[in-house]
């Protein structure tokens, strides 16, 4: 019997004495890799911080002190002891636990988390309200140093050293954000990782300056100046220090006695600190701890060998992607390529190799990232900014301002639009075409499959001006890939079949649906044409016009929210040059979507084969009634 | 006759001793001022910088040489002297000179601003392009230390200070954004503007550190690390050497030959460089001196008194928002307000005074605004956001992932909603419906008129979850306002007028139009429906669906562009529960618009009551003759 099986909550961790938690710790390793080989998740950065969440939890008195992990993908153990270790295998799953803090979840998940680099920000707002309430409890963000390179933490990081308010910041430094950490603040970090300082006191450094003589008075000043500058060498974090936070740190953060010693420091002090932590991505699991990036998000896997378990499927559209700019940036020497910290995540990674000078990982952030491409675009180059559908919304204003107002050729390639699936609610990609679609001089594209990819993507790159592709998360259709480019013209769809009773318009791979539920309706005699729009923005307002006066009915079929979306977009058109058609739309409603296996995420909202037969029957009530009795 | 006069272009300017830049900068100020008092602009920051402006053009060379000026609000000597001066009388008005920096405008402005804190980003996307294609170009970025308080020019810096490319990033120091600057950051600078380091070499330092006696080879590291911390001593600008830049500074930004030669000495330099240039807000023109608020951005004025010249006009609704906002305070405990280095410009100036402990400038951060809101209301205070429509758009991803995903009480005033005028494209307020209304837990209102705005402000500081209330730039409609607060009932719209014929719809003070249209075409025979639907969402689909019914034809009216705006949310209405009735939808079509007149504007756009009546006659083609005749 371990004693996990006596944690159930922090109050049962609070009795343990160090060593009992340091095997603590070793049990939830255990445990957490166990259930995630399962169900798979966040599993490397979770090992990362297991005896961080442990000390933070002893030390501070959740909930009453309020941890916010930010980006949330760390927070499993802090999950397992605040009353979900029972729960734990439904991780990501469909009604299971989510794997992000969740208010709805627990009370000790005092803020919902996702989207990277937020945490300081909720929690100086949370700090202030204890402020001006008279309350007296912590605050506690829980911070990457790859979260810290997005501009919004550094925002809350100059309000937090102005206000002066009592906030702690653990920055828990593991030389990673997803991949390896890029930028200037990430080489600072690691001067002050390996600094000589590092457990030296004071001593020596007063000793030698006690060895300067006396000196007259117009060198007295100076002297006090070169003394002042003293804190420079015993505060090595002079960085953080100037932002007016006190600076902590480094301290080891898998020795649980040392934190709990800082953070107990750190509880006394007044103003804002920054608790500087080191701690080992995967660490306590050998495949994880060597390939902290494969580990950062994974499927089901072998625990023994630490391979992914692999079920049989195609391509992604992330590698159909990546090798299909590898190919073109062959040929085209304009071709260069950005990512905000997710190299491997948007399929780059081997573009990097074969070409590092034309690529550019600007760290967690998107805003940087797009008007970063629109510098290179103004000069020459046709800059492709791989960013999931979900984090581009964190660029909006300079997608719509820097891009698309100056017409800058920029190809916005957003993979994960649409449902992702356990990820849930923070990741779906599922407005994009809403913010997307009212933005000028901005062409939008979704390809149907794998070759409509390559082709739109050769097509983008040779456009003069700004344009957004969205694909899906996951394996792509299975269709043969062809050699070369599909030829693709602005603004013009694709008639995958013809039919005179209704038309379907499916959005992307959705357009094989249609097309199964096309075949669905001709056993019910319904002749069904579908429609692949391939633009989503501008439309092929002649093609889909046409179709829509010669069938009088037409479904629309989005992997996205319904309002604003694209069959919203048709509904503009058609009001327009054929009002008095009947319109379905068939989309997510107006809700967040939960966490869940994609296909039962579908199934649940209806968008699939079955779901369009469904709309289309009921605009057929002879039809639908002819089906029912031929069923019975 | 004077310099100015044979200054046309930067050639012009080359041959220019320091005397006679520095006549010519006096020169400019007096045309810049005599200018802008009739047209109006953003004196303040352009009077700031004329010796700057001069500096630089003498020192780079102008276009092959690219220098961004973020923001782009103190462009005015720039654009000047590069080939604008005639035009100048022009600046902001319909088709004359933009008040920003415009590709479209001279080959002297490399990339268009507006919205702060990019200008790092282009310049180093533009750094980068140069390196590829092995140009030899300098690239310059201009940023006030306001600007340096949004993120996204921290993730820039991040990301310049690891590349270590060739980059001159001057930072224009007045120690104001566009109010006294807010941060840590401000300190930090104010701090080295105060250094008693300034001006002084390191002689005195090193012959300080040769006291030092010989030491042993125990201390001996230790001696070199204090060595190496006199780097502290001679470089002020540690935080930025840190991040990887060379800091040179500061410097005095109205003494020309000082910042020449120290452009000369950053030109050769390899790497990032910062020029830490320190300037007054307003020089030379003693009203904007003062009060460099007020003279930021300011309407015609009279130059011998700097006062404003008063048009009579009711309050605007900057200022009723802010009254009622006190008002509501006084009563609610809970209500505290966040603006982001716009405390005068949202009208919460006077808040600000009576709750300084209640009220939040965070800076030019408006990311990090909403989602430090989140952490206040998240412990229980009702925080309201005040930002422009235009700036909202940089927390789009907060609005949708903190505040709507966790429905906080959250109210979103988003001012300067639909079309501004003279600050042109970077500044119009029309796309606000399109990027919040597709958010899930999201209330969007518009209110008509004051009394309007005041009801529903009350209304959103009770509401349990998120709101947005959009309202336009300017002047109120004028009505009487009345004490207490207009009740406001969650998605409940209001009949203004009833009518058979047709149904007009007007977003926000709109209503006043539609309501004028309607009076017109009762003259025609033609009897309309206004109605004010209060919500954009959710809207009154009961209301508005009876009024559809009832008179088969609506028209819709926004001050937005049409994609995904309020009529195609009433499309997406309509097609579900009243399909088939006629539709118009008036509002601004897929395009960027341009600077000029609010009148002018919506009329080139028929965002007026005559536009109304045009399309409403559309629909009655048997009216629209009869008037036709009747006009003959």
């Amino acid at each position: 019997m371990g004693i996990l099986d006596n944690v159930n909550n922090v109050s049962d961790l609070k009795k343990l004495s160090n060593a009992e938690l340091d095997k603590l710790a070793q049990e939830i390793r255990k445990f957490m890799i166990t259930h995630v080989s399962k169900t798979g998740g966040h599993l490397a950065p979770s090992l990362g911080v297991v005896e961080l969440t442990l000390a933070l939890h002893q030390v501070f008195n959740s909930p009453q002190d309020k941890i916010i992990w930010d980006v949330g993908h760390q927070a499993y153990t802090h999950k397992i002891i605040t009353g979900r270790k029972e729960k734990f295998s439904s991780l990501r799953q469909y009604k299971g636990l989510s794997g992000f803090p969740k208010l709805a979840e627990s009370e000790h998940d005092c803020f919902n988390t996702g989207h990277s680099s937020t945490s300081i920000s909720a929690a100086l707002g949370m700090a202030k309200a204890r402020d001006l309430k008279g309350d007296k409890y912590k605050v506690i963000a829980v911070i990457g140093d790859g979260a810290l390179t997005g501009g919004m933490a550094f925002e809350a990081l100059n309000h937090a050293g102005d206000l002066k308010t009592d906030l702690i910041v653990v920055l828990n430094d593991n030389e990673m954000s997803i991949a390896a950490n890029v930028g200037a603040m990430a080489g600072y970090l690691s001067r002050l990782r390996t600094d000589p300082r590092y457990g030296k006191g004071k001593d020596e450094i007063e000793q030698l300056l006690n060895k300067i003589p006396k000196v007259g008075p117009r060198l007295l000043k100076t002297a006090e100046r070169v003394k002042d500058s003293v804190k420079y060498l015993v505060v090595p974090g002079m960085l953080f220090e100037e932002m007016g936070f006190t600076y902590l740190g480094p301290i080891d953060g898998h020795h649980i006695p040392a934190m709990k010693s800082v953070f107990e420091s750190a509880k006394k002090m007044k103003g804002p600190v920054l608790i500087h932590v080191l701690t080992r991505k995967g660490k306590g699991f050998k495949p994880a701890e060597c390939n902290p990036d494969r580990f950062h998000g994974v499927g089901p896997f072998d625990i023994q060998t630490g391979n992914v378990i692999k079920t049989e499927a195609p391509p992604t559209y992330t590698e159909v992607f990546g090798d299909a700019l590898i190919e073109l940036a062959e040929q085209q020497e304009n071709i260069v390529a950005v990512t905000a910290a997710m190299p491997a995540g948007t399929g780059l990674a081997k573009f990097a190799k074969k070409f590092p000078q034309r690529f550019f990982d600007v760290g967690i952030a998107e805003q940087h990232a797009v008007t970063f491409a629109c510098g290179l675009a103004a000069q020459g180059f046709h800059p492709v900014v791989a960013i999931y559908s979900t984090f581009m919304q964190r660029a909006y204003d300079q997608l719509l301002h820097d891009v698309a107002m100056q017409k800058l050729p920029v190809v916005l390639a957003l993979d994960r639009a649409g449902l992702v699936g356990e990820d849930g609610e923070t990741h779906h990609g599922i407005f994009d075409i809403s913010y997307l679609r009212h933005i000028p001089n901005l062409v939008v594209m979704a390809p149907k499959d794998e070759n409509e990819l390559r082709g739109m993507l050769a097509w983008a790159t040779k456009h003069s001006g700004p344009c957004a592709l969205r694909y899906p998360r996951g394996p792509g259709v299975g269709v043969e890939l062809k050699d070369g480019f599909l030829p693709v013209h602005l603004g013009r769809g694709e008639v995958v079949k013809e039919g005179k009773d209704v038309t379907i318009i499916g959005v992307g791979p959705l357009v094989y649906d249609a097309l199964a539920a096309a075949h669905q309706l001709e056993q019910k005699g319904i002749e069904a044409a579908v429609i692949n729009p391939r633009f989503i923005k501008p439309l092929d307002s002649g093609l889909l016009v046409r179709y829509a006066k010669k069938t009088r009915r037409v479904v629309t079929m989005e992997e996205h929210v319904l309002a604003g979306g694209f069959g919203s977009s048709c509904l503009e058109l058609f009001n327009k040059y054929c009002p008095g058609i009947e319109i379905d739309r068939i989309g997510l409603p107006d809700t967040f979507v939960e966490h869940g296996a994609p296909d039962l995420l579908k199934q649940h909202y209806g968008i699939t084969a079955d779901g369009i037969v469904e709309r289309v029957l009921a605009r057929f009530p002879e039809k639908a009634d002819f089906m029912k009795k031929g069923a019975k």
